[in-house]
């Protein structure tokens, strides 16, 4: 085993933990996904929406037979029909008809358009005057526009939020390909330590702290906690009880006992594996420089100071980004999640005063800062929501925002 | 039953949510605990820690021993013992003497400090040269320095973060009161929608997504999901379905047929119940402005857009904090959690360059903005972290982050 010291700055750490191999893959049911990273890129097998619908309840109409149209000059068009959500439309679309058709509705062959029912009136039984014209696509969503047959949907290492389930829904994917979640034991140890049940401290005695925080901390990240133990100070117990819980853990997170000085137990511990090698011997991070990085027989062994504040703010700091990089997590806007951030809108979106738009964006890296891309489409699209980082929140007494201005934008994350 | 259309401000929406009553209490174990609302404040029953500890490895001292002390003139001190990590100090510290003692030893009687080994050499068997003076309390944590008997912890309402999980195992609390996480059942209806399962989707037909979306986006709000059903667009079929659901589940979030069109299905289905209170229908929101919010017996009904983006957008802005206030969470920053924010740094924190300093800041409001306040404190006291909202990230090549600059918080939160 290498002995020398090795202090390590934060980023060293990082490059370290970016060389990890991630784990196996697994297949599971995508209502239990979220949060899991795929292991597999996504590509649509077919489009979505599979025909085209209308977005707008209203008529399906030729949009040319409504060219001209005004109030003061209506288009005539006879009613042929209705199309029933969910069936399949029957009755065509042919010069100088109309179809009634609801939001979600298939759209009749021969129709290009959806002219709202707010821009009609009944005229008779079986026919409407039109008092709008539409374009061709107007109110309609077509076949393929939410996600087109053989496009890329999701990338390898793509981490699952909600909204990527429902795109995954979308496409009937209800398995999914995913790297195993890493199971982490959490020893504590330290003469001084005694179980956080004990109500009447002995003198020189405090409670365990580190096995609750690391375990919430680590599971809140997407590990699967398994064994926590309270392990006393004693190099033979310890070595022991680390060789165990190698055995059937992918990571094992050691507090107590890592401080350069005269107790330090966690390389003597190391030292009883003959497979260990250390990565850090100390970090250049404070509070927490007496952490230690090994991989023990591939898994990966973290040696974290036993004074709490500091246990967790490197848990955060440096095992959490390796419990997602164990699961190949690499396509997601930073390592530790997040769920605002502050980014420059790069163009003007309008909003009426008088309501609340939420409006999605893209984040894009602009030098050290982030640049908002607001993503347009319909917003039936659930693509949208699948490409986008996070929204906008415009408040319901702004008209829009202008673009080149500083905005808060809610993140998508799934943890 | 109020008939009549109510359209709500998302302000005023949120308004509603607050005068919800919150779920019944119930008691958990602590390392079950992480996200979970407090139903009772916590006050320390103890001091933490109950004892003077040493925060360095060093000798235990009379501070006013090493007055005046220095390289060329050391001072002289016998040393009368050692204290055992976890054990009693037994020897006690009188005039001329030096206990020598670990970090996180208890200091032994008649010491008031402890000096750094660094500032001491071992001039035999059993005396010391102290090359630097201490002062009364330093290297210590005092009795009660952490947390104060009788003193204030968490107030109810408080929402656990893994650190809060440790500063209650410091006070030897493992089981919580708390508030019960709300149970949702999720409905999605829709004559159009078919289970994601169905791999080849007849004409008119799509798959189901918002009971995957909806699901997720609340499991990760701390709800417990329940039922999770595609129920036939029939408004007796539904009215019977929402009936059963609402016997065992504290929320009901059903998607689809919530528009004002001709299928406004969700208002019929609200009239088959009695007891039903109508106090939204539609919000200033887009997407989502076919959104319904009722009660029926005390239970919450949510009527969400059928259309997929909308449903999700409104979950995440109105269904997600009813399911905090639920919990009865007031205490947190924002209602809907968040890891990163930007805030006005108000004061200087020094950091020596080549380290990465992580310092927890509390947060307040100032105007519609935020300033973030340094947590001055021992970096041993877990309370610093139960105080603090979030912490700043100074990286290795800063020397400090002066005051009055805008700063990047991330913020603790539990989910």
């Amino acid at each position: 085993m290498s002995q020398f010291l090795k202090v390590r700055s934060a980023k060293q750490v990082m490059e370290i933990l970016q060389r990890l191999e991630p784990l196996s893959e697994e297949a599971v049911r995508l209502e239990k996904a979220c949060g899991r990273v795929l292991a597999v890129p996504v590509t649509a097998s077919e489009p979505v929406p599979p025909f085209p619908r209308a977005i707008m309840d209203g008529f399906a109409v030729r949009a040319k037979d409504t060219f001209g149209a005004s109030e003061s000059l209506p288009a005539l068009l006879e009613v042929a029909g209705e199309v029933v959500m969910g069936q399949p439309a029957v009755v065509s679309v042919t010069e100088g008809r109309a179809v009634a058709i609801p939001t979600g509705g298939m759209l009749p062959a021969g129709a290009d358009a959806v002219i709202m029912v707010e821009y009609t009136s009944p005229l008779d039984e079986t026919s409407i005057e039109v008092t709008r014209p539409v374009a061709p696509g107007e109110n309609v969503l077509g076949a393929g526009d939410d996600m087109k047959e053989g496009e890329a949907v999701f990338p390898e290492g793509w981490r699952l939020r909600p909204q990527d389930l429902g795109v995954l829904a979308a496409l009937g994917i209800t398995s999914v390909r995913v790297h195993r979640q890493p199971r982490v034991a959490i020893l504590s140890t330290g003469d001084e330590v005694v179980p956080a049940s004990i109500q009447s401290l002995p003198p020189g005695k405090i409670r365990d702290i580190n096995t609750y925080t690391l375990a919430a901390e680590l599971e809140q990240a997407g590990a699967l906690v398994g064994e926590t133990l309270l392990v006393k100070d004693d190099p033979h117990e310890l070595v022991s009880r680390c060789r165990r819980c190698l055995e059937d853990h992918d990571v094992l997170v050691l507090s107590g006992g890592s401080s350069v000085g005269m107790r330090d137990f966690t390389v003597r511990i190391l030292e009883g594996f003959e497979d260990a090698e250390l990565l850090a011997h100390g970090v250049a991070v404070r509070p927490g420089k007496p952490t230690i990085l090994a991989t023990v027989g591939g898994k990966l062994f973290w040696g974290l100071p036993g004074q709490p504040v500091s246990a967790l703010m490197i848990c955060r700091t440096f095992v959490v980004p390796s419990i997602r990089i164990l699961q190949n997590h690499c396509k997601g806007l930073r390592g530790d999640g997040g769920q605002t951030c502050t980014a420059r809108l790069i163009r003007k979106i309008p909003s009426a005063s008088g309501r609340t738009d939420l409006f999605p964006v893209v984040l894009r890296p602009e030098g050290a800062t982030l640049r908002a891309e607001p993503v347009f489409g319909k917003s039936a699209m659930i693509s949208t929501l699948g490409q986008a980082d996070g929204y906008i929140v415009i408040p319901e007494d702004a008209e829009g925002l202008d673009g080149d201005t500083e905005v808060t934008v809610h993140l998508f994350t799934s943890s």
